[in-house]
């Protein structure tokens, strides 16, 4: 039975167009349907035997691929924008990942111009292989804590790099371990027995001819990770510098320079550069959580139509999972999520371009709120990710725990991401810290802007009350954006006038700072619905598209409403009655999705090898793949296990007393 | 600095006694402590190099480990007691759980005196191995649809076992693949091709001799699952039956008897029999997630208090990350749970005794309550443990992610307990269902027992209001636990007014069943909190340590009235003041257990062995140990790693076209 080609049918939408809208634009569909094609046909690229591979020959593995992408690149022409997106349907993290993601955006970002010059030619065509070394044991999220020395020493004009402490070595740069060759370090920079501060210097680290490492330098790998293959294709490593001396040109001094006489010169380039570079890795950031979530989505998505439990009827089929309401309230939010984090990180690209260009124009103006917006939305993003590829694993029953359903691995290789490019937690502490700013100067001249400028309307959201009256009025999207609204503004300005009782506001802020988390996570959840209505009002091109994004970004907004209506409530939002209509309205949009869920996945494009599931395979056939999959793991290269004689055999002959153990 | 040694000075109760509480009595600790150590102090169990096996080293290694207890028991001569919490220790999960935990109970359970008789001494000196057959790759969750047949053969008075499709083949069953020689295979049987439903079947699956399946039978492993080591040092496993035969008296006939002649025999003993099995199951479930648990927090509270991060004030030390309230917000419901998880699973424990007893005295009238109750119990508290593992390894920021963090592992071993035993949203539509009878009875004879009794007070419930007028008021037991009571019964209420709107009650039931999860949700949480509340009723000695308990269940029961403060407020039990009131309790009860946190994790009485964690070791010393132990990584054995000249020179040579990759 073609259980999927059914599905399939059922569609009320067409599936083509909605790959266009998800990709983001045609160009954008047919370069990554290309490269993903490119992939997936080539045996190079072959994914189904990682998890049982032991860490060297997986690693060995990964250092092919890596070779083997880089010389499809070369032998191929690609543009830059098809060779990032070969490397990512790849699909297994690697030292090129930092190398292009990190090393190189550092030099741009960091380096002058003639620093650029020289370092990023030899970056472009991998002469050199490079990462970013900024995390030690004793330091992460309190990056000006770094123990790391550069201390300027005037008689050789060099920089003499230090590991002074155990907790000072470098701990965590992908890369760093087995493959880099250069690193950029990031060190506190001292002159004349001044500390100046925390900087990015360049240090070779291995020799270009054997990969020695240089002298005065200890490299290693920091162990095995989460999952099984997961991130173990990665070599993060750890670093102890003794004394190593780099040229002074060494430093990237696009910001600060330190002259031949050890002077610190501040150049005019604005400080606020930085935000420019945080604000495009975090759309990064966000743009890969909704691609996360769209695989694990499309897995539980599409087995959940195979798989039928209870209900049968006079011996005919059972019910699928998918028609269950418990299983819809669990899977078609995060099928929402997909989506709604696709398009906050298509309008985070967009941002990232207006920073630029008001960076350049010496603009500043929106800085700080792009950056707690980015912040935050990396923070929410991340964390329902995360989440949601368990939850995914859940729906799968039983078989989601095997590595062939590709969730154990997708979790595992995915949760850092919570972690790096700022704790999500400390995050939203950011994010709170602004948004307490923002209150209080609501009555001064200053007006709140971007996503806080819904905040000037502090007055009216302080004391509206939703009018919705029946289910369907909460398909509004001014209703929903109205509570969204209010509910954050109050939630804010609650944390505000609770922290005004406080003599020291830096206590206040640690005493309340739980209170002040759900606020920020408030103020996220409303800026992803805001850009997901905003999406809905632009022309949207296709058969049917259009009506399936409102129902998502109407199930996405009433999900959350219902999960957190304490929030809702308690802020006189809305009422009970109310929250109690906007559960009805969910249910009946769980319905109406329901027919299309299928193809609302296969709009996602995802091909069978990027999957990497069995459970989520196109066609459907679960069952069959499933017991050809078990054969090749290798406790069945033999019918009787290894160890049966020496272990087995002695137990059940109660021989064990003699036996050698 | 020793800093934890400087937190336990801080302690306000005695951590002696408190070790006791937490093991339920003198004896008991007394005996987990002898086999803890025992276990820690022997090197054949060491399991420090589990995650850099591949899966056949893996495996071998494991079922050394299993001959290996199996003696110490032997020639210890440990009690049954000793014996299965010497298992516990070693910690890996084994063919052995199966044997002890699931194919001697379910002879004992389903099989006749005479079977008995028969099996059980061969399997007790375990001169057979055997497991637990019922999931096939088509039917888990509902298993009176499992296609196995078992056929009556009135000539040679056999059972013929089949896999008559390929969605028939057994599918998951531990120590199936590789280790068993037996197994009890659920089969749907048939005599004169009349199905008489599904029924247990001793079936020898491989020789004595040489361990080779016997003719007929397909034996494998179903291949990687979640994680490193992790789960996969069991063989789950696939099995495919052709036309096997086995004697009529393998069947388990404890319940029905198949006579010579082919005739079906319901014995006398009550059907219901199987409910104790359950409850013996779930209980454990529970005692084994207070467990799991306990040790992700005991790694993430002892390495809270060693790192340190920000909040240096003139060069001193920077801040404990425990110090931050949103660290505390993250952690301490996670202690409090393990605490009110343990003392459920305590009164679970006497619940099955309480069980038994009635069976014994033929007195069913409890029984659909506890299995309901039992079902709850095991869905809230793994789910909670599951989330919580994970939620443990965050707050451990980028260490949590290392293998040696003890935490990666712990997660992925545990999961499966949210599907085995029952999926945890099939059991809490069970519970719903139990619910929403007990509702449709109120007005009746038939009066509430057990753990819904309270609902027998429906209509003091149905109107209450919460009288709590300032924080400390929430510190009351009767406060709690009406306001927990009245959600819990206005939510089971409502949801059976919503049902009786629909003229098909069952049609209804699969339309509100999210609101029918979440009523259950409501009601296991409140068992949870009143069995907390009965334990403090008890006498408990020791200095301080009732003290702390009642900290941590107010902690338990505030942090739940936070969380779902949306259920509180939408069913009218407590106003947004008193929400909020709650919430400043909370804060101060966290002041309140800060200072004692290390020792009551200490409480725990976990070995360093048993933990495996070296950001939870004992002593503190987290960074020097984290140095060490990264070296161990086999992708450290050289400098220059395995695939340099072959993949990472070329790269940097620019000479990869002519490589072979
Ligand atoms: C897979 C992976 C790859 C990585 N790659 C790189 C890389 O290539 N280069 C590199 O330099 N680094 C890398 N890192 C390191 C990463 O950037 C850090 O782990 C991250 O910044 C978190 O810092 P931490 O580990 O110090 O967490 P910590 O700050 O120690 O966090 C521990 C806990 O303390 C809490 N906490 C900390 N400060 C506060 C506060 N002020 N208020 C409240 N709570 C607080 C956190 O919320 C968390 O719960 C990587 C990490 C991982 C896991
Ligand atoms: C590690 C591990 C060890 C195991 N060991 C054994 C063993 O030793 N012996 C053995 O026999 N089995 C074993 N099992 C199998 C286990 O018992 C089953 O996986 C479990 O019963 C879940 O069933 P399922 O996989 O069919 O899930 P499914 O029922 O297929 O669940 C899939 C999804 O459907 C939903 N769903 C199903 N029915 C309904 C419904 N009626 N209403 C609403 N939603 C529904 C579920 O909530 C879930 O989200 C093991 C499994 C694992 C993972
Ligand atoms: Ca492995």
């Amino acid at each position: 039975m073609d259980q999927l080609g059914e599905e399939r049918r059922k569609a009320q939408f067409d599936v083509d167009d909605m790959k266009i809208v998800w990709a983001g634009s045609r160009h954008n569909f047919e370069v990554s349907d290309r490269m993903a094609k490119l992939v997936a046909s080539d045996p190079g690229f072959r994914k189904d035997t990682r998890t049982m591979l032991a860490r060297k020959e997986l690693f060995k593995n990964t250092l092919r691929k890596a070779a083997y992408a880089w010389k499809r690149i070369v032998e191929l022409r690609l543009s830059e924008e098809e060779a990032s997106k070969l490397r990512f349907y790849v699909d297994e993290t690697a030292f090129t990942d930092l190398h292009w993601g990190m090393f190189v955006p550092a030099i741009k970002g960091q380096g002058t111009e003639e620093q650029q010059q020289k370092w990023l030619p030899l970056a472009y065509k991998m002469k050199i292989i490079g990462c970013y070394a900024q995390t030690e044991l004793g330091h992460g999220s309190n990056v000006q804590g770094l123990e790391t020395t550069a201390t300027f020493d005037h008689q050789t004009d060099e920089f003499v790099m230090h590991s002074p402490t155990l907790t000072s070595s470098k701990w965590w740069p992908g890369g760093l371990g087995k493959a880099s060759t250069h690193a950029v370090v990031y060190a506190r920079l001292i002159t004349d027995d001044q500390d100046q501060g925390i900087h990015g210097f360049i240090v070779q680290l291995r020799s270009l001819e054997d990969h020695l490492p240089l002298p005065g330098i200890t490299i290693g790998d920091i162990g095995m990770k989460f999952g099984n293959g997961g991130y173990n294709t990665m070599d993060n490593g750890v670093l102890r510098l003794d004394h190593v001396r780099i040229p002074r040109s060494h430093m990237l001094m696009r910001v600060l320079q330190v002259t031949r006489e050890g002077k610190c010169i501040q150049s005019d380039v604005p400080r606020q550069l930085v935000y420019g570079t945080m604000v495009y890795v975090r759309q990064a950031i966000v743009a890969d959580a909704s691609c996360a979530l769209s695989r694990a989505v499309c897995i539980a998505t599409r087995y959940s139509a195979v798989r039928r439990q209870f209900g049968s009827q006079n011996g005919g089929p059972e019910t699928q999972v998918i028609d269950y309401k418990t299983q819809q309230n669990r899977l078609f939010p995060l099928l929402a999520s997909a989506y709604a984090f696709r398009f906050v990180g298509e309008w985070l690209n967009w941002l990232y371009t207006d920073v630029t260009q008001r960076l350049q124009a010496n603009d500043f103006s929106t800085l700080p709120e792009a950056h707690a917006c980015t912040a935050g939305l990396k923070s929410l993003t991340t964390t329902a990710t995360a989440d949601g590829i368990e939850e995914c694993r859940k729906l799968c029953g039983g078989h989601g725990y095997l590595c062939s359903s590709g969730l154990p691995e997708l979790f595992a290789v995915y949760v850092p991401a919570c972690t790096y490019e700022g704790d999500n937690t400390v995050l939203l502490l950011q994010v709170a810290r602004f948004l307490i700013k923002t209150v209080s100067q609501l009555g001064s001249e200053k007006k709140p802007v971007g996503t806080t400028s819904y905040m000037g309307r502090v007055e009216h959201l302080m004391q509206c009350r939703s009018d919705t009256q029946r289910a369907e009025d909460w398909l509004k999207p001014s209703a929903i954006l109205e509570a969204f609204e209010a509910r954050a503004t109050r939630m804010s300005v609650a944390c505000a006038q609770k922290l005004s009782k406080f003599s020291n506001p830096e206590e206040g802020f640690a005493e309340l700072s739980a209170d002040l988390v759900e606020a920020a996570v408030a103020h996220c959840q409303l800026i992803v619905v805001t850009k997901f209505l905003e999406k809905l009002q632009q022309e949207i091109p296709g058969k049917g598209v259009k009506q399936q994004l409102e129902a998502l970004c109407n199930i996405y907004a009433l999900f959350l409403l219902h999960k957190y209506q304490g929030d809702f409530l308690a802020t006189g939002c809305i009422t009970s009655k109310q929250a109690s209509l906007a559960n009805d309205q969910l249910r009946s949009l769980y319905s109406q999705v329901r027919p299309n869920a299928i193809a609302l996945v296969d709009a996602f494009n995802h091909t069978d090898h990027f999957l990497g599931s069995i459970l989520g395979c196109y066609d459907g056939n679960v069952y069959p793949k499933l017991y050809e999959a078990a054969w090749k793991d290798p406790l069945n290269d033999s019918v009787v296990p290894d160890g049966y004689h020496e272990y087995i055999r002695p137990l059940l002959k109660q021989e064990l007393r003699t036996a050698r153990l």
